[in-house]
């Protein structure tokens, strides 16, 4: 037997999600619950698969099914196709699995010919109704399935306007309307070389294959990459009979959500208006009424639908977002779905229904998105303002949030600013280890370039600040100290917002508004924190950004990047006077005025984790980041007379440390295999750290060092030596012992590869997954955007590798890897210290391989525990 | 029951060898074979790792089974340890599975002691003797076990000669060497703080750790690296009744072997010194005799000796080298073994061997060593003018063979002299593509910087040129045109010799001598391409590479680099017009000028190989490689004034093509897919050359294009797609349609990963190891020089990946690579152009997991023919 294609709404139900699409799914769903449907089928998603197969034509089986399909509804609704005594009138929806804002706008009023125009007109008695009707039908189907620019037809309804001196297209009379169809088929005409198709079944059919082309539309691919969806589920396409909002004073359309979708509020909330079609109520020139008012004007249409909503709810166990038409004061119901919602409604609802005794609490977690909850921690646009402002560039979301003020082009203004309360931000090409303290003095950072994993990125989320990165459309001119965006000259002290959350960056102040958390947050948390496996640390370098994620819920660190401490100017003379020693004694001299700062770091650190773990990373960046450019003449010649060098010398050695390819050069722990005097202060600095806290304050400190850059078993043996000979030597000083663990990054791809052998000397494994996602696709995350590009637009890649952990590549050395290291080491510690340890799809893969925790950035926490608890519950009921 | 660590020689055989070192194993088989061996015992290689395992002690368990058997050697000897009246004496040498000249020298004469000399007086009746052994000893386990300089020693001996106004140490009498002895005893306490040890099995016991703790010493770890020997092997320890050549003038010693090392022919050859012993052959003061007239001075000796030697060879089935010492006309063998010899004795003695019956066609290929096929393809150095030339520098042997001559430091003044029939050596930091003539016309290249797979390097092999890379040594002085070479400074014109093979630099010009191939090459060549399974192909860009390889037996290209092509003058205009061009319309207008070239290069390739297949492989280097450097002023200005645009224009376009990691960065097929016109380009020129050289010699031309770089299926897609549609054009035009193939190279950890999603499309992978090697490293080899030092040093590597194939991480991306793309093609046709697929280690490996075939460059194309053969053979053998 030939597969189904073609479902009847009677046929299906709301399980049938991946098969009918979201929207077919529910019209089915609440036709056999007995609600006033208006009856049609729905075209199934494998149908919108098959069509490509097919190389894009509709094959003949699926034509037959849709065919039997529509003789059945137009028998069920008493009218024929094209018939000029009562003719059956259809829409056309797209509807895939998820909701997809990108793909095609819905055909109304298919079936109108120049034949059946006469046969609604004569129906409903109402001719102008009729041709209103079919102008309509030409010009959406022309613009939408036919590409027809919709703007010609615009211009004919206004000249037919204005010839008659009206304002409003419903002034147009019958005669008028009629003249508005002959120029609006001729129109057609001219485009396409063909008159306007005559017969229903042809108008069915291109407008079912124009839904399927939609799925690739650019839009609906840019949509699907922002949103995680898949390129191979395909739309279905739901073919529904008319029913018409717009035939008088008793007719009428409109849409509702059983609870307020901004603030969770328990109550009825819409709007809808009378003698309308779904079009009138988008554009906006009639304004809707509240839904409220129904009861007043059509008091038993309202109860029923009261009494519909109510039920719907109950049904669907969650807030419902409803479409209705009520035509000559019968209620229609034509669509509903679990209503989208702002995260703090997400919160209260979720809580409420919880309270209600309709969910249980693990289902409430369900309930709020992880990635929401990033626009309740930080500051938000003003949604009012937000609309009228005017973006004048794009990059890349880096970091969530809203920012406006005054742009400054060096770090140093924007702190000078900064610190004297103005609001600023810092707009730069890219910024550096040495931008942190004007970066942290700034609403927002916005850069020309890098990517999600850029420092600019990396560091505005440890901060919680808003950032854009990565923003081509940034033109600098250095010698004029001004920057061009979208063709205009912008110079310091003018003013843009950022908007770290959708990448848009704004000409001039946009409103913001600050971030707050209701108590509803923390119930919820509270819930998935109960409900989670995976533990959740954090990424913090500093005792305030480790005070931050512990108030966020942090469990501990896993990722304290040791070298972070180094840039500060009162530390970067020595870190550069070890730099640049030419001898074992000369480092260990300048080793020697850095440990008493490190530790004393680490001792600030321990204070405020309060006992709880922290994993210190240990030197890992290649020397050259630390020291001036080459163009620095004045820095350089600071540092020839402190270090009494020549200043030919100094430049000499800077030159030194060049690489061809710095990324994959001298750092990590390869700079404990030539400098091992690095490994040993920094043993020192974490094991007396870790005993000064112990003796004053009573914590259990149980020192994590992380030796990064790890590709083999015999490297990780060298530094792990020194780690441990050093310890003894701490120990015996002190007179005092501690337990502490040595462990490494997974970031080679060679670790993984032999993570069986490395876990014989590692007592745990911190996947960075920034570094092995480079690694593993072979590119540099600085230079990926060059092509990246069209990699999305050739659909090589639906998501950045470097936000969304690449399951399929990268993910499966991370499985290898955990395998591997669990099969010599069975109770190894697995976490991962990646950006992805803050990403919920990437958080869920963590949980499947068996990862013990993950750790991300302060303001990515909530997010993680939120999206670790997803993962758990979503495990549990798959089983 | 204990486990044996001690054998004595008649416990042991030939086969033993990995017990108990290759000497202890032979011993044993000489003495089994009846032969007249001075008997012992020999401390097995296990002995010597538990030794490392218990922190470099001696076990009781392994003293107590020394003690054991000296007690029974002692017997079998009838004297005694320390005795006065027949004192019992002993070698002791150390003794590796694999011969290792980096180890510990033999100590003679151990037993003696101020009691023990006077037994040995007594019995020789000799105490002139007895004390010159007493002396001899003292001085050498001074030095060689308590590492105490040999040059005091020397000082008193000479101290003692002048005083008597002697030349040699044989003019010494007994009181004279009483005296030396007495100062010898004061140098050792005034050393060591103790008193030189007076008991016989404390001396061995020092002797044996000594043995044990020289497998570890820097030379022997630098032996083994450059020999592929894993440091856990250990070596053994043999101790063995001493016997004395140097009783008078029926006693000698000397060395021999059955057929003559150098040449191969087939003579005893060797020689002897009467009353010497050991140590006395090595310092060269007398002249040995040659062997043969050890016939007329001790006839029956001499008898007993071919008698012995003949016996020798034809157990062993192979040449040996034998060690000898007659005591008071009683001939002892002290060892034998296969004996090392010259690449051209290897093979006349594997064919000759063959043609006596001795050995199958088999068996000879395996008595010639891969590597050692280089020394017949290169002139080589004239082995004593090497003695005697000074080594001022030491860098990578990259390319093999030598060269002499004036030294040049661009490639222009290169070409130029070398173009006048003067020899030139190419000197410089590193090479270009630029470079290419210059380094054609030089007898070899010498780099500062670079490593085993660095453009020099690269380069040069495909040339057969010598070339020594990476030589830190070298300063440049760029203003005075100079180069120092330890502290000397060098002009352009100045001569200097280099040996690719060893990595040395020589001042002035070494005597060359050039290559040379036997008939018996071609036999033995022959034996090996019958019974290898791996094919062999090329790496070849040029005709002339290409011919070359075809005539060392290459079955066909596997890397043709087309890149290489770009580079000539007469193109690199047209090249970079199309990098700097703004639109893809002037790309296409710049590829269409280069398409004629490219497509005749094609043809030029398709004549040269005959018919046999070509891996073309696409654009693959960054585009910044193609484009002059921002400081080449005149450069940039004339590319500005032939596209028409300013100098800064230029300027811009060039540093927008700057990478941060340009390894990791837009290249490979990311420039197919980012401009597929360069692939449309491509394509047409492989298909048209194809048809053409097809329609003109008629040979069956299948062309194989390679998509380089690719890290997931849909990016192989995507290019394919592009080089199928372009063919369909192609083969429109031309009215005729050719078989061809589109494979990819597996070069990223990612491809190796997803490698059945891969070959899903791949019709073949081609194993780009050197990129694979980078990037499952994480280390890029143009950087890792500044580190791999250490990791030499520290023993965390032992072989450089880069030129031997990392088995245990990036063999096993290999393999998986090969079995997951088998998965899904089974027929997929699997091979390696990377540089390791002319190692012969590596070669082993492809042969081990499966490879159909490996692609080298043209000089090693014999190499790797030969160790195919080895694998395939020692597989069968293991059967």
């Amino acid at each position: 037997m030939a597969k189904k294609y073609v479902y009847l709404f009677k046929e299906g139900n709301a399980n049938m999600r991946e098969l009918l699409g979201g929207k077919g799914a529910n019209l089915a769903e609440m036709t056999n619950l007995g609600m006033p449907v208006p009856q049609g089928f729905t075209v199934t998603t494998e149908a919108c698969t098959q069509y490509y197969n097919d190389g894009k034509t509709i094959n003949d089986e699926i034509v037959k099914q849709i065919y039997d399909a529509l003789a059945i509804t137009e028998e069920v609704a008493g009218k024929k196709f094209g018939d000029d005594e009562n003719p059956f009138l259809v829409s056309v929806r797209s509807g895939a699995r998820a909701s997809m804002p990108g793909m095609m706008d819905t055909i109304l009023n298919l079936g109108l010919t120049d034949k059946s125009v006469k046969g609604l007109a004569k129906k409903t008695n109402n001719e102008k109704f009729a041709y209103d009707a079919y102008r309509r039908f030409i010009a959406m189907f022309s613009d939408v399935v036919m590409e027809i620019p919709k703007s010609e037809f615009e211009a004919v309804l206004d000249e037919f306007k204005e010839k008659k001196g009206v304002k409003f297209d419903r002034d147009l009379d019958a005669e008028d309307l009629k003249g508005v169809v002959e120029r609006f088929k001729a129109i057609y005409k001219a485009h396409k070389n063909v008159e306007f198709p005559q017969d229903p079944r042809e108008q069915l059919m291109e407008a079912v294959k124009a839904v399927f082309r939609s799925w690739d539309n650019p839009r609906a691919i840019y949509y699907r990459r922002m949103n995680d969806i898949p390129g191979d589920w395909g739309t279905a396409v739901n073919v529904q009979s008319m029913v018409f909002g717009n035939m008088g004073e008793t007719s009428g359309t409109g849409v509702a959500f059983t609870r307020n979708p901004s603030t969770g509020e328990k109550k009825l909330y819409g709007e809808y208006l009378l003698n309308a079609q779904g079009e009138d109520v988008v554009a906006g020139i009639r304004t809707p009424q509240p839904i409220a008012t129904l009861q007043e004007a059509m008091p038993s249409v309202y109860q029923q639908f009261v009494d519909i909503a109510t039920k719907l709810e109950a049904h669907y166990r969650d807030m419902q977002d409803m479409e209705y038409t009520i035509e000559e004061g019968k209620l229609y119901m034509l669509q509903t779905r679990n209503g989208k919602r702002t995260a703090a409604a997400a919160l209260k609802i979720a809580v409420d229904l919880v309270d209600e005794g309709v969910l249980s609490e693990e289902e409430a977690v369900l309930k709020v998105e992880p990635k929401q909850l990033d626009s309740l921690l930080h500051p938000n646009f003003d949604a009012d303002a937000l609309k009228k402002a005017p973006v004048i560039a794009k990059g890349l979301p880096a970091s969530p949030g809203a920012g406006a003020g005054a742009i400054y082009f060096t770090a140093e203004a924007a702190a000078e600013h900064g610190k004297n309360k103005e609001k600023v931000i810092l707009v730069r090409k890219e910024t550096t280890p040495e931008d942190i303290e004007g970066m942290d003095f700034s609403q927002a950072i916005l850069t020309a370039f890098g990517g999600m994993t850029s420092h600019a990125a990396v560091v505005a989320r440890g901060m919680g600040r808003a950032a854009v990165v990565g923003c081509g459309d940034l033109k600098f001119d250095e010698a004029a100290n001004t920057v061009t965006i979208a063709g205009e000259v912008y110079h310091e002290g003018d003013m843009i917002s950022v908007d770290g959350s959708t990448g848009n960056v704004y000409k001039g102040l946009v409103k913001t508004v600050d971030a707050s958390i209701s108590g509803d947050f923390a119930r919820l948390m509270g819930w998935a924190d109960a409900a989670r496996r995976l533990r959740v640390r954090t990424n913090a370098d500093t005792p305030r950004d480790a005070k931050k994620a512990v108030e966020f819920g942090a469990e501990g660190i896993g990722l304290c990047r040791t070298e972070h401490m180094f840039f500060e100017a009162s530390r970067i003379a020595a870190v550069r006077e070890m730099i640049l020693a030419d001898t074992k004694e000369q480092r260990e001299k300048a080793l020697a005025k850095i440990l008493p700062m490190q530790q004393g770091d680490f001792e600030a650190m321990y204070k405020v984790l309060e006992g709880r773990p922290m994993t210190v990373r240990y030197l890992d960046p290649p020397l050259h980041e630390f020291v001036p450019h080459l163009d620095m003449t004045e820095e350089i010649e600071e540092l020839a007379k402190n270090l009494g060098y020549t200043v030919e010398e100094v430049k000499q050695k800077i030159n030194a440390l060049h690489e061809a390819n710095p990324m994959m050069g001298h750092r990590g722990c390869r700079l404990a295999v030539t400098y091992p005097e690095i490994a040993e202060m920094q043993t020192r600095a974490v094991l007396q750290a870790a005993i000064n806290v112990k003796k004053e304050c009573g914590y259990d400190i149980v020192p994590e060092i992380m030796i990064p850059l790890v590709g083999s078993k015999k490297e990780l043996d060298f530094v792990k030596n020194t780690v441990d000979e050093t310890a003894k030597k701490v120990f015996a000083e002190q007179g005092m012992t501690l337990n502490y663990h040595v462990g490494t990054m997974i970031e080679i791809p060679r670790a993984a590869v032999t993570a069986d052998e490395i876990a014989q000397s590692a007592e745990f494994f911190s996947f960075g997954t920034n570094d092995l996602t480079q690694m593993t696709f072979g590119f540099s995350r600085d230079d990926a955007a060059k092509f990246l590009g069209s990699y999305y637009d050739n659909k090589i890649f639906e998501s950045d590798p470097f936000a969304r952990l690449d399951q399929d590549g990268v993910g499966k050395l991370v499985q290898m890897a955990a395998e591997k290291g669990r099969s010599t080491r069975p109770d190894i510690k697995l976490g991962i210290c990646g950006e992805h340890g803050g990403d919920p799809s990437s958080i869920a893969f963590c949980h499947k391989v068996g990862l013990n925790y993950v750790s991300c950035s302060p303001f990515r926490v909530p997010i993680a525990r939120l999206a670790a608890a997803w993962a758990a519950i979503e495990e549990k009921k798959a089983k």
